[in-house]
């Protein structure tokens, strides 16, 4: 079965606001066997947010509109809402009883115009709204579901969540859908096609679909499949994936939603380890990863940032003549890094980086988008070279999550 | 006159992907003066790919299409656009050599399938994609424009600047709008909004339309004018600025596209200064962000990412009677360890951070989101207490921004 998302709201049509809440919205239903077939943002304008329901409804069962609930006079989306289905806007007591209670809690005055957010189609079942004042509907109409909620994302969460996700399960009978996420890092797309194509070509007896999702530094690989035979969709994905990770393993580091940064932080914890980085190219951004987990304190233990052979020397111990002779974007200077840092922060693992990011301070010798990268541990320092592109920001991203990556092979082979 | 955006690709539909292209294409054209009509999420998919370009030529002049050019076997996107016009997909040798010269520049092998990238529609204008190997194309149908983009964003981005925004400023002779846009750190939208009601009235006999820009730890406030007397309209927009900058100057960062990091970078250059950070709760993250400008090596020296006490009191000399006295969260503690980074790593400014992220670590005295920061100069010491919310991801940026606005104002006071 089909849904559509529709968002009404100018601030997505002019830049203002990146539209989150539609990913959100779909990721929910999918996991409900419910695929979403549009996802159509438009204005607040009555004629067309007529012109997108039908259009929707033409496809899908169930459609589901956010934004446009607010109290200000550009919000039309309510009205139009009970138009469409030729419908009145009758005042719902427990939903204002629900407004009311919402000021009082808040200890705020309630205007004349929050009244009139209680105000719902007639033939809706209305959703109170526990995190602010406009209500979400639910409105059946030949055999189709709309459901309208406010743009706000954690009321439309909140609401989606309890009780609208349960609703849409009980009222459709919904197929079974079964994804699994493959992450991978080292490898660009083509390369990973080429290794893979005749397992790709394995899938199409089992229905089963793949998706390459690249982004800087890391390929995703999704499969996916929908039926009625739960048991027999979930065993035949499981088993291509198995069979994937015979063929390029050493690429996985991880499936859904991991991160490299959440990964690594998970073997450290499990380990009992802790992890120390020093970092030139990356300035930073690697630790800022680590620290992006919450609970990061009790694993990592902190980073020297060494942009200049100062304090490559003088805190992270690095010889002078050897920054002189190899210069600071080399294999001896990024190993006497992850050495200084493993040293002087006292930790199990260091991981270091020194390259050349760009845009400028390329060389013939050492061109933009050359990187040093080392993993320091009780059992050696191992040191390799990569060469990423020009662009600053995505060489950053790119040296930082294969550090993460050289690092948790590391941790994974220490005993 | 106005425009459709059409993305295309099942990893927005399954939520897996938040669709950001949309946001910044609307951004360009919403400068030139196109208006967004409708964003539109499809699937890879011929009919459905067919059915939007339909919808969407009823209404815009200028349809941008996003997505689904990748060498892939899911990406049909390319063979869809050639039918649609009726037109074939012919090898074009001018964007042949360029992915050619592209591996080359990569020092990495040419697969067969890269050679497919350089199809393109016959009668299209295709682009070179400097950063990727697909190739963006512009396709004039019945005075209408329709453009082809990779779904990568750094390679879209890069196609839109140079040179499809100039194309479609010539071919629609698009009005002339005129955009300024003030940054502010250091306070909510509801504040502003109250100090600068009188002001705001004023725009409107301009013809100034006024928007407030939130975003973690900053709002903007953009300024926009259209119409034909290019001259009149840039005065008028330019002494409201002014004006602007009047009531509330000491909020107000920078303009336009400028950054924190850009603008604490441009004044320590000018200045002939440097810089060094010691972060607790920030994690390297605003060590990040000034390393992201390209030449910062300049004046930026290094930072002590110092997540544990151990670090803080080795590496920084932070006194560990205090960090036990007084708790790591401290004004005590963030003092010395602003202190601490200027002298170990011989620095004119240094900036320190110490406070509770979240969403653990939080007590009655110190709740989440309670952060110290200080900077240290020649000329003393300063710290602050501030409290903000309780969302990691958002603390931890909104302590960037708070720590690098008090350092610019330290370095804007330096003598």
């Amino acid at each position: 079965m089909f849904a559509e998302i529709i968002t009404i709201g100018d601030e997505i049509l002019i830049g203002q606001v990146i539209d989150s809440n539609s990913a959100w919205i779909a990721k929910q239903l999918n996991a409900l066997g419910i695929r979403v077939r549009q996802i159509t943002s438009i204005s607040d304008d009555k004629e067309h947010i007529f012109n997108a329901m039908n259009e929707a409804r033409k496809n899908a069962d169930l459609i589901i509109m956010t934004g446009g609930l607010g109290p200000t006079r550009d919000d039309i989306t309510k009205r139009t809402f009970a138009d469409y289905f030729n419908d009145e806007l009758i005042m719902n007591d427990r939903i204002l009883k629900g407004v009311e209670d919402y000021f009082a809690s808040k200890g705020k005055e309630m205007l004349d115009v929050n009244k009139y957010q209680a105000l719902v189609p007639s033939r809706s079942k209305p959703v109170q709204n526990k995190n602010g004042t406009a209500p979400a509907t639910w409105m059946e109409d030949n055999g189709q579901v709309f459901i309208s909620l406010p743009g706000v994302p954690y009321e439309m969460k909140a609401m989606m969540n309890d009780p609208l996700l349960k609703w849409i399960k009980q009222y459709f009978n919904t197929p079974f859908v079964y994804h699994r996420t493959v992450l991978t890092q080292g490898m660009g797309e083509s390369r990973i096609m080429g290794l893979i194509s005749k397992w790709e070509d394995s899938l199409e007896e089992h229905n089963i679909k793949l998706a390459y999702l690249p982004s800087p530094g890391m390929v995703r690989l999704r499969l996916s499949a929908t039926g009625d035979n739960q048991n027999r969709i979930t065993t035949a994905v499981d088993k291509k994936v198995k069979e994937l990770e015979n063929l390029i393993g050493d690429i996985i580091f991880g499936y859904g939603e991991d991160t490299l940064e959440g990964v690594v932080g998970k073997l450290l914890r499990e380990k009992g380890k802790t992890l120390s980085t020093a970092e030139s190219c990356t300035g930073g951004y690697i630790a800022h990863l680590i620290t992006s987990i919450s609970g990061s304190s009790d694993y990592f233990q902190g980073s020297i940032v060494s942009y200049s052979n100062e304090v490559k020397q003088n805190t992270l111990g690095v010889s002078s003549s050897d920054i002189e002779t190899h210069g600071a974007v080399s294999e001896e200077v990024v190993r006497q890094m992850a050495e200084g840092a493993r040293k002087t922060m006292r930790t199990d693992f260091a991981v270091a980086t020194s390259g050349v990011a760009g845009p400028n301070g390329g060389s013939d010798q050492k061109p933009v988008g050359t990187v040093w990268i080392a993993v320091s541990s009780k059992s050696g320092t191992i040191a390799k070279k990569y060469t990423f592109g020009n662009n600053r920001e995505r060489n950053i991203r790119q040296s930082a999550l294969a550090a993460l990556n050289m690092l948790r092979k590391e941790i994974l082979a220490d005993t």
